[in-house]
């Protein structure tokens, strides 16, 4: 498996994306990870770890990086040498299998277009791929799609995304024949917008029926009886980012009632309270997942977040791996193709 | 002041409804509440409260109640003689200055369209009211317009929910000169939909711009520098629920981490962290805000959570006898008619 990394992508790049990319070579003596981006910054990145396997290790020089904040489609026009296209012109002509990125979404996305011809690059039948992140909830992570690849998506694709996530969730998360669910202000059926209205009768209509419970609403997603959550990319996108804010706003403040606490207690509750605060945290965040993956393309297409830290990358090369390999594109084509109908979820009571 | 309460709204109505009511006319001597509803049920609630003063605590008999999950304008239309209906007639007549419901939200907004004439419900140059919530931040309370009254506002629709949304954040949380952001997917300025382009051009060239900061992201809601975030019913409804939800999710988990932990604590380690937890939970919760007001109508309409309890009912008729007595609908008619740009914001870094 060879993959694709944009070397000079997110917030601290190069280095923990070097350093994330010489772990997961290590790990797996199978993967071979091209380090895409400025030689001489890769370089003096791959010097820091001695026992990195340079063989696995390739650099392919790309002189310029599109920033976090850059306007995507600009940019692109204007950095023609960016990581970014040049990792995806890897995976156009076939010398990658899967591509990794912790930079700018909205260049990652764009980019796809710009690389080769629509054909070459999407999945048969695929409108507009979605990205498909991950939440926690009650019964474990589930999946909502989009968070951002498509701010004014139709109701075809809103159908796509539900069906390219429950096959993500089935064969990825491993959860069986996963429910899905449209994103609503209620969940009566006339509820919400034109978009969500066209959506649902989609669903009903078709041979994913079965897997479709119809409206949920924002509340119900940390509940988790439905395990593929579809939106459109803009109100997907602000929940991803929100619910962020929301996680970190809460554990400042309860970090600021333990400092204020912690020194009345004794020393070995103290410990106890920071550890279980720790990992407490840890689930709500997920580097373990490894990113987002850009469901419809050909290969596997993760995006990670701009603060992904040398874990995060590792992991992300891990799950392009998983998904580049696995059996999940085949079963999106034929899914898209309106084949069989799928093993109906098992109702919300079982 | 006059009040119509809906006596029948509510996961828990009648009980907490009246009970809310009792408290508020015995807290306040000039305030009247109005109970709207079924009048044999109310009298038997209000029995339970011998202290109670009847003489401001007035039935007005409606035969039917609309439940939370009945769909409004269908309902609307079948149940005549619901307490929502006969609580805007209220207002409609002027027996009343303000109205308060926990019951049915799409019912309450489109009742105020059924009640009377346009003219007579909206305020002069308000095209559709919309429903302000309090979210909290690092820097205070924080308002969010619209969270649901209208799924597909237009760009005008957007710009007067800022206004009005600032005005209310200046009037009645006490802000100076609230900054107005837009929720958008990214920073840059044509992020997003046709939607927000629109409405940040409207603000940039309009009157209101000294206030405006252009796109904010999810993240940034709880950063608390914006102090009026923007956005449509359906973003705001979905981020709304959705932030509940996280915020329950995160409890439950503390919760049962505390649950494991406590029992090898000493007892008064137990009592401060419980007491530290529960502190924190209000901090998250609404009730002392009372609801969310639907901005825009003559006089005052507080829309409470379903679930809310006696306290959240008294604290939402409060907060209606002082928007329905502030300046704060004369100061949206004067910013509507375009008048005299207001006091723009400090800078971000004052």
């Amino acid at each position: 498996m060879r993959i694709a990394l944009d070397a000079m992508g997110g917030d601290f790049a190069p280095g923990p994306i070097v350093a994330g990319a010489v772990e997961a070579v290590l790990d797996d003596r199978e993967l071979v990870t091209v380090l895409v981006g400025d030689e001489a910054r890769i370089k003096a990145e791959l010097e820091k770890a001695p026992d990195a396997p340079l063989d696995r290790l390739p650099i392919f020089h790309a002189a310029e990086a599109i920033g976090m904040d850059e306007k995507p489609v600009e940019a692109l026009r204007k950095k023609r040498d960016n990581s970014i296209s040049k990792s995806w012109g890897l995976m156009a002509a076939g010398q990658v299998q899967a591509i990794v990125s912790a930079g700018n979404t909205g260049a990652m996305v764009a980019s796809a277009l710009f690389a080769g011809e629509r054909a070459k690059m999407f999945l048969p039948g695929v409108r507009r791929p979605g990205i498909a992140a991950i939440f926690p909830s009650h019964q474990g992570p589930i999946v909502i799609i989009d968070v951002g690849a498509n701010m004014a998506p139709k109701a075809e694709d809103l159908y796509q995304y539900g069906l390219m996530g429950s096959i993500y969730a089935e064969e990825i998360l491993g959860v069986t024949a996963p429910r899905i669910g449209l994103l609503n202000v209620g969940s009566e059926e006339e509820k919400g917008t034109d978009l969500t209205r066209a959506t649902r009768k989609l669903f009903e209509e078709g041979p994913w029926a079965g897997r479709f419970v119809g409206n949920v609403e924002g509340r119900e997603i940390y509940e988790g009886h439905v395990r593929v959550v579809i939106c459109d990319g803009f109100v997907g996108n602000v929940l991803l980012k929100a619910g962020e804010g929301a996680v970190e706003f809460l554990f400042s403040a309860l970090r600021e009632d333990m400092a204020r606490l912690l020194p009345e207690f004794p020393v070995e509750v103290g410990m106890k309270l920071s550890q279980s605060l720790k990992a407490l945290k840890t689930r709500f965040e997920y580097e373990e997942f490894g990113g987002a993956p850009l469901l419809g393309i050909k290969g596997a297409c993760i995006i990670c977040h701009g603060s992904s830290k040398a874990r995060a990358i590792k992991n992300a090369l891990r799950v392009a791996n998983v998904m580049a390999t696995d059996r999940i594109n085949a079963k999106i084509i034929e899914g898209l193709a309106g084949g069989a109908a799928p093993a109906a979820a098992p109702s919300p009571d079982a």
